[in-house]
């Protein structure tokens, strides 16, 4: 199993780190010896909403090699929309590869094509904009449509960390890992 | 108002982040323009539990100017209870500043002597650990004595920030950052 967690400038980073935390705990908690991914980015450093800068670890490239993809949102999200680069490096992946975002992220799914015809949900703020894109936008906190998951607000990406975690792991090692996270949702 | 969010090698970003955001978005949700902040650490970059690197804003030099300080928990704290050096660059803030941790975090307030008579909290993992830092430790997601505020495990760190967001700017406030996180806890 191996997870293409994508970075860009003026994301919001608990996007990204929430679902991060829980799905890399299935490694360095040993659950899953063979869970591995990367930080993928188009940049060699990203600067995040707040000015907050990460570092990727694989900087462009196929992202074809990877089961997983998971897109943060963030005001970021806005402007790569309309960016034609951006948008085809998240097309480079590979027909089985699942297709996972947070937030307004689904934004950049919806203008890759990944949304075509499926439900979808993203922040409360973004429905609007989300409908050009999806067939369907849910007022969830996680939309599954099997290739393609969605999660709506930034902290929604805790749990669907956790979602993904018991689709990987079962449900006793998501007990583990929540328990770990001291999460208490509601 | 302003903020030094300490990181250092081997942290949760979880930890660190999830308050981070919460205390941020009172600048750029534009609620108090006056709110600043610096990514702060001993070193250049930052790698964190996962392999995850982080550059901070601001490298050494004394905290002595902070109204308030965050320091997060992960495997490297207890490390870094230990080190002198650090330690030592945790107490270089000034008599008002105000100490604040996340998960085990709590340690090296502890080990900076910080905890000295005081009720405090922690991973529930590092219980026993923290005994000898602190007066008591409490089994509370936080715990608030004024000058020094620790939040239990990793997610309490969102609670954490939202909790020091009320007291900063008020519950109205609070309540329109919580929203804008989409934060649904127990």
């Amino acid at each position: 199993m191996s997870v293409a967690f994508i970075i860009y400038d003026e994301m919001t980073t608990l996007d990204f780190i929430g679902a991060y935390d829980a799905l890399t705990r299935l490694k360095t908690m040993g659950f899953q010896p063979d869970f591995t991914w990367d930080v993928c980015a188009l940049t060699e450093r990203v600067v995040d909403g707040t000015g907050l800068t990460i570092l990727p670890t694989r900087v462009g490239g196929s992202l074809a090699a990877y089961d997983m993809v998971v897109v943060p949102g963030g005001a970021g999200a806005r402007r790569l929309v309309d960016d034609p680069t951006f948008t085809g490096w998240l097309k480079t992946v590979g027909p089985r590869t699942r297709m996972v975002s947070v937030c307004s992220g689904a934004l950049l799914l919806g203008a890759a094509g990944f949304l075509d015809g499926r439900r979808a949900t993203t922040h409360r703020n973004s429905f609007d904009d989300l409908r050009r894109f999806c067939g369907e936008v849910r007022d969830e906190r996680i939309v599954d449509e099997g290739q393609v998951v969605t999660a709506r607000g930034v902290t929604s990406s805790i749990d669907l960390g956790l979602y993904l975690v018991e689709q990987i792991a079962g449900p006793e090692v998501r007990e583990k890992i929540q328990r770990q996270m001291d999460y208490q949702p509601a």
